[in-house]
């Protein structure tokens, strides 16, 4: 079997996924076969430029036609264009993956979820960070009860590309592009991972959301005359944060920005058990930090051993992997489904659950109080 | 000028600052002389006990008439017995030296505050972490602007031994005694040290209090025959988290528990500004973690060479300095402040500063909404 | 122009190699295009097995034949194999890409440097951690004079994998096909990684060489029954160590060792100059900790912004690169040498460098003395 | 009982030990009493000056009087003066506590040893180290076997206050009054530490001492009206490394300097044995690096538990100790033994242990092979 494919999306995460298609028949000969047909962007001479560098065999701008002709749609565009091409797909019979978070509104997830319930199709969510092997393993710690009964959760995800005020205005400050800004760009991540590590949900949150630069340039505006460039608004939060509780009475704390000056990527959770903690740092994607087994301390874990998680694929112990790992791992699990008839996770309904949680912060900051999910 | 100290308390606090006052001569000749002379405590045969080891030369368990002997009057009692003593002796124009939180309630830290305002005498309160090189070296660097606009702070402070559910019950569990659990004990820390370091004050919060534990034995019930030891109910925090604004705007996040498994006393400071970053955490007393002047990345900074502070009393450097270290320059700077009629820092107000934070944070939890302070 | 490229080796690095070509169109689109023709191995069925996996066209047994037919020949086989079919390539001018160390004796080393300085084919050895990012980025800043004049490099190669007794035989214990043990499997590294920062020479050594097991089970003996497994000896090296001293007088000390229990893959260097120091470990792959500028103390640099070395070519900062990445800068900077007729570095000079430093150890081993590189 | 205490020293070394006597009462109740004596030094004005400071009755520049009036004498002065006063003091039957390395030259150090042999009175030796409770405890596990056999002890003691060529010449730049340089005063730690944790000697080694600066600015000469400093010319080591054997067969690696810019007082050590690995760093001096019982990676134990060597001395878990702790734990354990009629150890024995091998690497290194120890 091939799976012919079409992705939405040729700029990052266009070539994160298609560097993961590319790689499997290498390390994941297991996987079904695909072939990377067709490559749809709005900007023709862009998309046309990127068919070649990314593997597809041809382009167009018309993403309707585009699903009728695939069996994979990669939904990969800005948050505002996931869910009417995604429901499209999906009520073809067509197989789609979306990026995170699941969309820009919580009533456009809504409505995603229930056409992924309703069609025979799988349909996943970029929560490409369950796929990191060490949090992979960790979750596996977890669910066979190495921590004990989960008292804490602390997830920070934290970057420092928006501090300088004359940063660029992009699609990413818009809120009627975006939906939010550090909240459903880095805060998914966090929700979605916290939700997974301790296989439950969040039940109530009280958030707080701030932007600290109300405006930034256009790029292409300005001129070396020395001009002002045009300045556009920005719409959405730099950075947010949330106090929450999961339905087994543990407690959350979340926080991310684009405004912490030295963290570049700095995806960080740490949970603590009655039995146990870990620590985990994206900077750091190889490496695990655990307490277990009546040690004293965390212990260093490199999770690079044959057998952590997809580890025998690639490489000997102590041979790091890097974050596109992550990528290779989440398509080889979703394609797989797919050939399989399997159930795949995250689902379109992990993507909803974290959009609520995500529509509780920004609800819980209007109102200034606590709120359900 | 040698001044006649008293001390209420002798056990972990009392020994703390008994140390700090022996040591002072050697390290700091330029404070003033003092005469270790009453202790004050409610169980006679372990004050007397404690007597010598201290260097006290007596004791009673009379605080009114101690205080009515001394210069200066060190309140290291639990939380319900700062207040009545330490406004009784400034109201007789002895110093007072407080532990932290300030009072086990807000009026209560009111009245002190007004008392210490109305009295010609010094009035310190505890936050000892002021005084640890690497953060006072800290607040040097960000009150000269080298972090510029501070966005965010985030402090957690961490420690895991309530986590064994049989950990034995104490007054500190109590809401009577202590006022409150890991918020007033850990959490007025960082409240202070945030404070402190920014320069500024916390406005608004929203608050989480959570009791993981409801009761736990009473030391000294239970038996060998297997008989069940008696159990008294926790009316305090285990836990609590807080978001909270700073005057200029910065976000702020907290968190402290003493359930966090694996973490002895994670006291740990993070602020990101326009300009540069800094982290902390206490059990790397000596380390400062440093981003600015354009650097890449955080230096780790060993802060112990000759002109930081207080260090040119201590060792050369790389010789590290422990714990202890922060009570002695405390003392020092205290017991200056009074020859030299200075002003001293963190005082009654500062302390009820914190209270106030701590108050709304417990009346946000109640009310499941935003506070102003 | 296609380059016709054969493999000889087909296991750990035959699929590192073949990776790396597999993925420089999409990354390094100006590297010239490959073909990947024919895989050649002793063991035809596992070849066979090999062909597809690995993106070849056909395989063969007999190196002569594949080296006639191809434009570039990467030498991946056991150090014994090095010499024979690398001479015979660059008799014909075919491009030559060979695994480290350079031979498994001195005077094959010597004897392939020849045969590269002879032929117009460029000749490259597979030093691969001059290719990563990290690392790359120091060899600018010590080239730079950032660092002032060097005193010292410590270059330590810390691995576990025989720390058991009982793991099993390979030919990489025997001194025959392998040489030496640690020392040219692990040292090598060290001692080109050493060469190439500071951009000198090791001119003068003593070292140290020891075996802690000398025989191990052979893989495949040995019965269910309880038959004990056949041994083999150990005929070379489970660790080394050596002082060495540099041509412009700094000092160096050097480890290796697969009994490092605990260490999967610590590849650590550290320079200290009169200006600044650098310290790096593999296991951290994107980070190297830096002095410099007047700073306190080392910085923890993440080496994945875009003006970092390679790194315009991947994802965005934070996005942390893995170990294979290294093989794939590798074969662009070689490939590319071959279409421009430019110099390639490392090359079989480098290889002989390393060599006779290799060599050197040895001979200072036996002698118990220092020795003349 | 109380012990009159003599010391030779009043500088660095002598406010240590002075400290340490005065904080045993408050923390050590247990230890013998002391009275600090009589202070001896040759610059009467500054030893005059020292008296009060460090608590001592009086002072004199006569050190055989000196001895004559006490029970125990502390020697703290210059390497070269180890000898003569402490084979007196040992001969009149008064405890000695010498300063390491023992002495300035082996023959000097082996005639101390005698000394101690044939006195009744107690030698101990100043590896401070040893009483560090993370060592301690590191000890401890490697003589209950958790470590198994050992392969591997690396020890670098990296300092960095001779980096600025213009940094002024002191005593422990002379051959004649230190003996060596970074050997004997940074050397002498790691070897007797080495020496201690794996409970054996030293058989064999191979030197390297380098000199970096050849001469150094005589602090005082050099004026403001430009003119040049006097310089003096550097007699000993800037830095050392040396290869090692064991009596096991366990592998040493070696190496101190004051020229390893960014690191201030690195006194690291790391073993690996069959069943486990350890590591320390002095700067962070509360910290072990463990890997034991089948763990994956190196747990870092804060080593401040109740249980922990000294530990129920001081405070609760995770409030940190500082460097000036080892020397309190080192004299309450001399002096124990004084008062018990105990061995004392390190002695005179060990610190000839330890000499001896600084004199085998300054003979290696001059004759440029290995020798025995």
């Amino acid at each position: 079997m091939t799976l012919t494919v079409g992705f939405l999306g040729y700029r990052f995460m266009g070539r994160a996924h298609a560097n993961a298609l590319a790689r499997l028949p290498m390390f994941f000969p297991d996987a079904p076969d695909t072939e990377r047909d067709v490559l749809v962007g709005r900007n023709e001479s862009e998309v046309a430029d990127a068919v070649d560098r990314l593997g597809f065999e041809r382009y167009t701008t018309d993403w309707e036609a585009a699903i009728a002709e695939v069996d994979v749609f990669y939904n990969l565009g800005p948050n505002d264009l996931h869910a009417e091409p995604s429901i499209a797909a999906l009520n073809e019979g067509v197989h789609v993956f979306c990026e995170k978070p699941l969309a820009h509104t919580l009533s456009a997830a809504e409505e995603m979820a229930v056409a992924a319930d309703e069609s025979e199709a799988v349909a996943g969510v970029a929560f490409n960070y369950r796929f990191v092997p060490a949090l992979r393993y960790a979750r596996r710690l977890i669910a066979d009860g190495e921590l004990g009964d989960i008292h804490h959760v602390r997830a920070h995800y934290l970057q420092d590309w928006l501090v300088d005020p004359e940063a660029p205005w992009s699609w990413r400050n818009s809120a009627d592009v975006a939906g939010s800004g550090s909240l459903g760009d880095l805060g998914a991540h966090s929700i979605d991972l916290a939700q997974y590590l301790l296989g439950e949900e969040i039940t109530r949150v009280s958030g707080h959301l701030r932007t600290f630069v109300d405006e930034r340039p256009v790029p292409g505006t300005g001129g070396e005359a020395g001009e002002q460039p045009e300045t556009r608004a920005v719409t959405v939060d730099d950075a947010y944060s949330a106090q929450a509780t999961f339905e087994s009475g543990a407690m959350g704390l979340f926080e991310a920005s684009r405004f912490a000056n030295g963290r570049k990527n700095a995806n960080t959770i740490e949970v603590n058990g009655s039995a146990g903690s870990l620590r985990f740092d994206l900077e750091r994607f190889n490496e695990l930090e655990l307490l277990r087994n009546d040690n004293r301390g965390f212990e260093t874990v490199l999770v690079t051993d044959q057998d952590d998680p997809y580890l025998d694929r690639w490489w000997p112990p102590g041979h790091v992997l890097g974050w596109e790992q992550a990528f290779i791992h989440e398509s080889y699990e979703f394609l797989t489904a797919i050939r399989d008839g399997d159930t795949h996770r995250p689902n379109f309904a992990d993507g909803r659950s974290v959009q609520r949680v995500l529509d509780a912060i920004e609800r819980s900051d209007d109102r200034a109080e606590w709120v359900d999910v």
